[in-house]
């Protein structure tokens, strides 16, 4: 009988706001990071998961997770694996860590880093992409994995088992397609505040030569600067490819519609988070002013109850799943199905550290299981810190490739997790890279 | 020049479970919790604030708190306590740290308690207690202290002054009739779940007794339970005394309509948390279904955005805001207005471990410069750990006596802190003293 013997949490962080990279209207510097958690069991087996922060705070990511110990050490993990959707429940329902959200921000961020472990620990046990693990659950596996607490309004388990026993017929044939194919991704690479115009195109170009169908531009900063950047794109790239942006939450409702007043001869493929993620009101009052451009939003959403709001409300045309916001692969199977009943298609968030890794499972399951193929689907890519896990998306002629490796994508390679450990580790010791506090 | 030369942290944790004081349908045994902020400057001066929790995780609030020293350590404290908005402003907007929430969850309640304790500061330092400071500020003064950001399409600055600038007129009048009269109380602490029906009775008796003009039942275990505790309370109290109940978020929209069905003959005075708080369709519709039962909540609703979306989809009668769970006093400012502005009256929530004496503030600050004299005005109060406050809630014929002593009220007895100091304080080794894991 195999148990969890240990629950360890690494501050990783990697420097990179010496480079600019990464930043937005609202993020003029992150340091890109991970509370990365690994679990380890008696066989010497291991799961991994984490958390994406943008630098300071990560360790109190790290407190967070390992106050979840308590739930996992000695532990029978055969047990613990058979129903990882009890394991979710037991840790959301936690009534004193309850307390401390409830289901949002720093705590339930943690729980989701540590249910994605187990989910990583349970795809290697069984030799198989976590995608490809989960798409080949029974509709009724899947449903037991879903905590219909405050959905029930909007999705029940019959409703929900009905869209995944829908899907059933075809999902052999969507598989073989999926991992001959892959899935789209567009790249928001070129289009970070920080570039000059000159890397700007010089960016949009390498990006389209590479085959991707659709990139990214942020916005928010200044509305000048943003209507020049957006024709040096439509320059570049003609007058019918899809270019989305994304404001990071910069505005009020009042200040988006008459911003993208600006951008709209543009034409955006889309408005990314062009409010707070937690105002389902104000989405819904922009996407009726700026119809027909269509309003984005997803990687901040607290978890699936606001998720649930925005497609009730009609708030949003897509749907931008994070890997590391909400309580993790539980409830974000939630999500997509919410979005399956409500018909918004599913596009993954990714970028920072890891989250193309870890994302790209979620669209993979998606598109087998639950919503099936529709035309919709982009999965976002950012080139940056692959390096750094064992097993790197492989993005071929712009598209995802399915993944392969056994797990979820997230281990890291120990000598990255050595290196990159704050504040000890060398990138952070050695004085040429001590960034400007 | 004085100085900020310290913040320190303590996890102080009251072993409240072993007697089932405080637990409900949600939270079925709570030991009351403190992570307790302590800023002193290089003049001797010292200021505190509080984030109550309820037991697990007062650790990663605690380290969530010292995360937040950058933004004080060394600060001129006149300078810092001069601009308390800009200094909300910024711990707000640190976009690293902004990144764990946005505004949410732990993070955010760390920068509450700091703000919090800032205040309490400046209010010491000026001797005077903090609703009187705050009532005593100019209309443009308070406005400075807002983030009106993701506000405007529901309040704005202009509308804000407006707003205080209405009351001014009164404002010294009411503020001597605060001084005479209080404010009335509401008790909850006849109605917790863990209690037989002969405790709820003999202290429903008592409460009354005591002057309490509404009492408070909290619900949502068993439908027969709450029928029959609700019967108990209507024969001892009659047909015509307030009696509100408390759902502690049990339910999902059909539950609660249903349950609501079989209670509404004992006329509740309003049904409390009925559903999740980051649900404010949920709560709308619930709301339309049973009307005319008023429906309130806000004692975990995370922040001045959900908080306006509540009102403006009609989704409550009272809105019950927290002194710990926000961004601190300027945010509070924010909802108290937003309350003005909807007619919503503001029936702030307490209990647990010093959120009496918090919060009374806001509601003698509210009554004196916001929204003024309405008569749907009460502040919650349960009879439970005033003692180890330097500056304890006085309760006098069922009314909170307006606070007279410089500060928040947040201040502990040292002992307090010392001898319940997690886990290393006499209350927590002493083995007669360790609860069940």
């Amino acid at each position: 009988m195999a148990t969890i013997t240990s629950l360890t949490v690494h501050d990783v962080r990697f420097p990179t706001s010496r480079e600019l990279d990464g930043s937005d209207a609202m993020n003029p510097d992150p340091d890109y990071s991970a509370a990365y958690v690994e679990l380890r069991t008696s066989d010497g087996e291991a799961g991994y998961g984490l958390v994406f922060t943008i630098g300071r705070g990560n360790d109190v990511q790290a407190a967070a997770i390992e106050a979840l110990s308590l739930h996992v050490l000695d532990r029978d993990v055969d047990t613990l694996l058979a129903d990882l959707g009890g394991f979710s429940r037991a840790l959301i329902g936690d009534s004193q860590l309850r307390w401390l959200g409830p289901e949002k921000g720093v705590m339930h961020m943690a729980i989701g880093a540590l249910v994605n472990a187990a989910w990583d620990l349970r795809a290697r046990r069984e030799d198989k992409p976590l995608w490809l693990l989960l798409a080949e659950l029974t509709p009724e596996q899947v449903v037991e994995l879903v905590d219909f607490r405050y959905l029930t309004d909007a999705l029940t388990r019959e409703e929900a088992l009905e869209i995944l026993r829908r899907a059933e017929p075809g999902k052999a044939g969507r598989i073989a397609t999926l991992q001959k194919s892959g899935i789209p991704a567009y790249t928001t690479t070129p289009g970070w505040l920080g570039y000059s115009d000159g890397k700007l195109a010089h960016l949009l170009r390498e990006a389209r030569a590479e085959g991707f169908e659709m990139v990214k531009l942020k916005v928010g900063g200044s509305v000048e600067d943003d209507v020049r950047r957006m024709a040096v794109a439509r320059d570049v790239l003609g007058a019918d490819f899809p270019i989305a942006i994304d404001a990071n939450q910069r505005w009020d409702v009042a200040e988006a519609v008459q911003w993208l007043g600006r951008l709209a001869p543009y034409r955006p493929a889309w408005i990314e988070e062009p409010t707070s993620p937690d105002d389902v009101l104000a989405h819904a009052a922009i996407r009726r002013a700026v119809a027909p451009l269509p309003v984005a939003t997803g990687e901040q959403v607290q978890n699936r109850i606001v998720a649930k709001q925005l497609m009730q409300a009609e708030a949003i045309d897509v749907f931008q799943l994070d890997a590391a916001r909400v309580g993790g692969v539980n409830e974000n199977i939630a999500i997509m199905l919410l979005a399956a009943k409500f018909s918004v298609p599913v596009c993954p968030h990714a970028g920072g550290v890891g989250l193309c890794e870890l994302v790209q499972h979620y669209a993979f399951f998606d598109a087998a299981a639950v919503s099936g193929e529709h035309g919709h689907r982009y999965i976002e890519y950012v080139d940056h810190l692959h390096e750094h896990f064992e097993d790197p998306v492989s993005i071929v002629d712009g598209a995802y490739e399915a993944p392969l490796a056994a797990g979820s994508g997230a281990r890291m390679h120990p000598s990255t997790v050595e290196s990159h450990l704050y504040p000890t580790g060398p990138v952070w010791t050695e004085e040429s890279h001590v960034p400007v506090a």
